[in-house]
């Protein structure tokens, strides 16, 4: 009975929790990770020296910190003191440290005057596994 | 004089029109790109099959036409009827090849009675090589 036990659960291993792990539209890599719309509106007056230190903080951001996989930043052709960031994280994790770096409490400190609004809208991607060409 | 003239003019291209080319935010590669945010609410009794028509959409865009250069989708976690795509092709003439496909069209006409609200809005990106690791 107990091997026979030990055989049925194996089974319902197999059966109902292996597929979770390779099947689906997540895979294990993009499983944690964390994507989140940021928009901001600038102040008009603020907006060069806004877009330059916005520019730092990506920069250093991507290249210095493997968890964030991207910050891709937008501003609207037509109302260029709004801007759109698509932000993707690793992990939790990664977004906790990212928030502690020295890079971006300089932006964080740096810009506080220079953003008129800040919504921040915790997102679902359609395709997790979805890059840039 | 003449010659005076010509040299003139050819430093004048050297110094002013060549480097444009070459330097600034944007590279060649990604100079010509078009860029966009769309914006969608979707009626909540058609969610689950507007899903996945636009991840089939998207798969085969990004899969058959290399001027696609992403199509990132995400839901808001708090209003999941609510859909951005960062949209990025080429140039401009990818995006036109892009409307004319047959799994755009599918898409577009099999999605028309559950889209609710669509806004397209032109952008600019602030790091235009950015890509998602």
């Amino acid at each position: 009975m107990a091997i026979r036990h030990k055989a049925v659960l194996l089974a319902l291993f197999a059966f109902a929790v292996l597929p979770l792990s390779g099947c689906g539209p997540a895979s294990a890599e993009t499983q944690g990770q964390m994507v989140r719309l940021a928009k901001l509106e600038i102040d008009p007056a603020q907006l060069d020296a806004y877009r330059a230190a916005l520019k730092e903080e990506i920069e250093a951001s991507v290249s210095l910190e493997p968890g964030v996989l991207t910050l891709y930043a937008v501003s609207e052709k037509d109302r260029p003191t709004h801007f759109t960031i698509l932000e993707i994280y690793a992990d939790r994790a990664a977004y906790e440290h990212h928030i502690k770096t020295p890079h971006f409490l300089k932006y964080k400190q740096g810009t506080e005057k220079m953003v008129k609004s800040l919504e921040l809208v915790d997102s679902v991607p359609l395709v997790p596994s979805m890059k840039i060409k």
